[in-house]
């Protein structure tokens, strides 16, 4: 780890800057693959699949027998870890379900919101060393809270063409049953346009590696939506004298072993607790079977001293960190001060981990600095809000005046005139023999 | 308008088909402009400003002497008008802030949200033929609503360099004081990037031409956020034989004045009410100021008879309207059915243009089909939600076998130590010795 004392505030900026993302090599690859899957369809997918991950696959979507030997293959021990974090994720994602709001108007009008859940939504499970089941929670989980009418996943299989089997038993706790083989550019391609097995949908969730994001943003200029742009995964540990340096260097360290690129920062009013930390760090990484992975992520490690909480929350407010840990000692009394943050973890017993898999919190949250203006994967994601109106005659004579000054100061008369003309009094009043004589004039055509 | 009756569901998707936005070209342009804007600060920016709108600015941020001069200029009953809807728009708004919701496990923890404004936002108001004053509404209120700290608001100036009185005073009523004569493309790289003048924000807001939809686009691939992508304005009016024909010609036609690419779609059950909508729609255009802009946008629109009721609101979920008006008898009993639109106007009385203006609705909505997976504008926009959780070291060994069982089958093992390490108890038991001999150390060195 780099270590950074006192360092004055305008050399924060340099500080906490990210590895750029490039990707304009990576849009003419996805280019090319999404003009293929909108051509080809299926067969297109079969080729990447094969080309890709090395996995012949001639039946696209899961069968029911591949899920009937999940359910035997996944240990007892392993279903009941999954159930348990399900049932807090579901249990605090059900909290995020927002309620009516009316406003009404005694002048004779209202206005209210109605959610609707996404009607179509895909999820992508990356492939990769390991099977990510834990956020096939993440996403399944609130898109059912949610209301998703069609909930499709894919995923990449391995080269024997299987999809992991906790992958497929979580997706079937979960109630997604459309599950597909086929992963990176050619998955979201296919989400994005349809093919004959896996359908087109409205938005694409879900984590990946650089092709995966870039063909997500691609995917935005084709008129789906995404949950948000996705870089390295990230960490903030902010912690003063109260911290257990044991601690802090665990987290910083499963941090670590997710990829090479992964950031990590410990900000600490302690520069002692850096040695420590150091130390531990060294220990612990000694028996860790990603030390490689880890290892690399820790040699862009930053280590920064500062004088005060108050000036590490600060600086973190600058980084936006995708997840916060505060080993601080009085950790309640610095939240009103957290502004940018994906998910934060308070005190000592709190880690990431717990996030990650079982708390309840989502683990699909913005990084690369997206904290700033994006929120975490929640129910909210996977609904749209609409706005209904109802105004009687009464309300809309009320309000016509003020329709009537705003519309014609800006020029849109016609706007105006849909108000003034139902001043004038409905067909019920005038309209009943005009309209009748239409009638027969039609007749007589 | 074409007329088309009773189509078979086939043909819907045809039907329905918006023209094609192209904008490969338009990339282009910004992206040289956003180089610029990057390169040379302010001056690209008078620069551009002189190119595009003729109009030389010397000051970029509008001063306090012009807002002065807006108060005086605004005539008392456009202020009256203005601020009946800032009152009814603020109210709907404020409905719109949700309250903590957290999930408490008996167990020992306890996950939340919390809510906080984004930092930094831009709103970009159009230029044009007429002043946009209600926009700054529709994005003004609710940012102060959501408590974001700073805003930006971007528009282009007149000929003169001045900024239409009307959109000062506004902003300024809805404490909106950092206002910028600039607009287009070099708007929106201006608060992408930050300037001398202008400050670089996280989300930007508001509608504008293909120019400003394109960089609105590239902006994103910098980085900051965006409302959402934008299109043409639409209307569907679905109407059985309750409704009044004069009535839904005026809101086709207020729909039409607003581009002559705008979309409007008349669903009916009745085809009678096709004959005697497009006689009215003939003798009320011919007395409309902007009639060339409504008859060149009604070329291209259309009114479909169809079977029924259900029919129509499933021809509308298909398409997805920016704006629905339901002018049916029993349009209570429809609501349930409506999946897919941005606003909703309900019954005789309730017409388009008191949701643009003064109801309390928001007038920023989804266009081209984005109502499928997109809400309008509201406080959720100008918000992030934040999770936090905190954990009680009895409540991390009631969580532990599951996190540790799930983390071994990822075959995140740091993530698995993380917990592990937290059982053997904290520092204040074993540690503190330990502690203070590598502080000890380092004096030594």
């Amino acid at each position: 780890m780099e270590r950074i004392i006192n360092p004055v505030r305008e050399r924060w900026v340099d500080l906490l800057k990210r590895p750029r993302m490039e990707n304009a090599d990576l849009q003419k690859i996805c280019k090319a693959i999404f003009a293929e899957v909108l051509k080809d369809g299926d067969k297109a997918l079969v080729k990447y699949t094969w080309f890709f991950d090395q996995a012949k696959v001639e039946r696209l979507q899961v069968a029911e027998a591949e899920f009937r030997e999940a359910e035997r293959e996944v240990s007892n021990d392993l279903k009941r870890a999954i159930t348990e974090a399900r049932q807090n994720i579901e249990a605090f994602h059900t909290l995020q379900l927002t309620g009516r709001n009316e406003y009404v108007n005694p002048k004779g009008f209202r206005c209210w919101q109605e959610t609707r859940g996404i009607g179509k939504v895909g999820l992508y499970i990356p492939g990769g060393s390991a099977p990510l089941f834990s956020t096939v929670l993440m996403l399944a989980v609130p898109a059912r809270i949610a209301g998703c009418e069609e909930i499709v996943l894919c995923t990449p299989p391995d080269r024997s063409g299987r999809v992991h089997p906790a992958i497929l038993w979580t997706a079937r706790q979960c109630g997604v049953d459309k599950v597909f083989k086929v992963g990176g550019i050619q998955a979201i391609g296919a989400m994005t346009f349809g093919t004959e097995s896996v359908p087109k949908v409205y938005k694409i969730f879900g984590p990946g590696n650089q092709y995966v994001t870039a063909a997500k943003q691609l995917a935005c200029n084709y008129g789906t939506a995404i949950d948000m742009p996705a870089g390295p995964s990230e960490v903030i540990v902010i912690a003063d004298r109260s911290a257990d340096p044991r601690f802090v260097a665990a987290d910083l360290l499963s941090q670590a072993e997710h990829g090479p690129d992964s950031q990590v920062i410990l900000l600490t009013t302690d520069s002692c607790l850096v040695d420590w930390v150091q130390k531990e760090i060294e220990s612990q990484l000694a028996v860790l079977p990603r030390k490689t992975i880890a290892s690399k992520a820790l040699e862009n490690s930053k280590a920064i001293v500062l004088e005060n909480v108050d000036e590490c929350l600060e600086l973190a407010n600058e980084y936006a960190p995708e997840h916060l840990i505060l080993s601080v000692e009085n950790y309640l009394d610095s939240i009103p001060q957290i502004k940018n943050a994906g998910s934060v973890f308070l005190g000592n017993y709190s880690p990431e981990s717990a996030g990650d898999y079982a708390s309840g919190t989502n683990h699909t949250l913005p990084t690369h600095g997206y904290a700033k203006a994006y929120s975490g994967v929640n129910v909210d994601a996977f609904v749209k809000k609409i706005t209904f109106q109802e105004i009687t005659r009464e309300g809309l004579l009320d309000l016509a005046p003020t329709i009537g000054v705003m519309a014609e100061h800006e020029l849109l008369y016609a706007h105006r005139r849909a108000v003034e003309i139902r001043k004038e009094g409905g067909k019920e009043k005038s309209e009943k023999s005009k309209r009748l004589e239409v009638g027969s004039e039609r007749e007589g055509q």
